[in-house]
């Protein structure tokens, strides 16, 4: 059986070279939005099966507007093939009208060799059986998260505090994630993974959308199998425009993706 | 008078809708490679040449290869344009190969609204007078660096360690940072200040060229005159590839500007 999370990122081949056909669903979305991760991870698809190389190394997207569920298609530029690293972007169009494009670099996470040293560690989370799995009841504003039906995202008893009624004045949030239906995780799944928690300024009392502008992952090693786990934190909103930062770790304690994004809060 | 830095970055109409012509000079280069925030800075003039919003918010660059000193040319795409936010692409050529391209959005620093909540501080520096300007002379491993015959760089007396002989073993360097002409910052310059300081990991060993696949930069404020504050650090160096996140602060305090940037050590 295939997962839902491969069903829905799905692309196909249209005919035209670097033209791929994929179909948004409404079943990774926030409020009515598809979720900014899980579009990501249609477009990198779409990049990789035009890729002289497996894995994305850094992709950065820029949300132009929401698309509804329904038919995307993906056009892949190759911009460069080097030895160990391509160059591609893409263009994600609904009615022929672009509402994200990714600027990536591809290579073999498996292949790299260098120096290693790593500052950090994990999120410290009780053990997941005793965590809390987040549903898709609705977000502070009001938004409900269908997301949450296929994600098995496991918060800290008692946290966030928002979930609460008492934000915890701190922008910051980690929990345990992985799929419903027992899917591991792979790239894909971080690209989703970064974007999935609710905004870390929702622990400043902040509600309603949070919409993305901008987000950029680096892929930094291929994910073990097991749940995840992943760890929020938004140093700097101003005037409204608020950083949010994530790391993803696995289930062997390896960092394996981190990400930025710039995003706009609506209210506070 | 027009400082170096603009006349360094200067963009000119070539007659083609969108497309600049500029000059990459030797002068904000490290070893024979034109700093990549230089060429970011190069890249989002044109941008703004083109773009209905006077500020970038947010910019991405993918470092495809180092040109030489001499002339490129800029090929701008307006890709939408909003009513507080547009979107643009740029490509860097030349000779007719393309070596950078940036994804930025644009907008308006002073007319953003909206809540502020802050976790963070620029980093202590004892006073300029008290600390060590930079010189060009070599980097571990032999590159000359020309950019800072340009820039005004002062680190604490005794940092960074590796410049002393004593690697500090943690992946973090802070610096003030100016124009040597006195020429003021803006974004144009936070561009160039978020990639100017010598690799955080250089204080782990590292030696020789650390070149960027990406970097992203985040403009949070227009800076206030005065120097700025630098702040670097780098928490995840595996198998060679190393992310950097730079943090701009201005005479003020405010952050004026994030990145970080993905990058390639060559030996250890």
């Amino acid at each position: 059986m295939t997962a839902d999370f491969d069903l829905d990122t799905a692309v196909e081949p249209t005919g035209r070279p670097d033209c791929y056909a994929a179909t948004v669903t409404d079943r990774w979305s926030v409020g009515p939005a598809p979720n900014g991760g899980y579009l990501l991870a249609i477009a990198v698809r779409a990049l990789l099966a035009s890729s002289a190389h497996p894995d994305p190394l850094t992709v950065t997207a820029h949300y132009y507007r929401p698309p509804v569920p329904g038919p995307v298609t993906v056009e892949v530029e190759r911009v460069r093939a080097g030895r160990s690293v391509g160059h591609l972007a893409a263009r994600l169009r609904q009615d022929g009208d672009e509402v994200v494009r990714v600027l990536a670099a591809t290579g073999c996470l498996s292949g790299l060799a260098g120096p290693t040293h790593v500052v950090g560690a994990p999120p410290e989370l009780p053990p997941p059986a005793v965590c809390v799995r987040a549903t898709s009841g609705p977000l502070p504003g009001g938004l409900s998260v269908p997301l949450m039906e296929r994600l098995d995202v496991r918060f800290p008893p008692g946290e966030p505090g928002w979930a609460h009624g008492e934000p915890g004045g701190r922008a910051e949030v980690a929990a345990w994630l992985g799929f419903r239906d027992g899917r591991e995780p792979d790239t894909f799944a971080c690209l989703l993974a970064v974007d999935a928690l609710p905004p870390a300024v929702f622990e400043l009392g902040v509600r309603g959308w949070v919409p993305t502008l901008e987000l950029t992952v680096h892929l930094r090693a291929l994910p073990a199998p097991g749940l995840l786990r992943v760890a929020v934190r938004s140093c700097f909103l101003i005037d409204g425009t608020v950083e949010e930062d994530a790391e993803v770790w696995d289930a062997t304690g390896a960092l394996v993706a981190q990400s930025r994004q710039l995003a706009r809060v609506r209210s506070a």
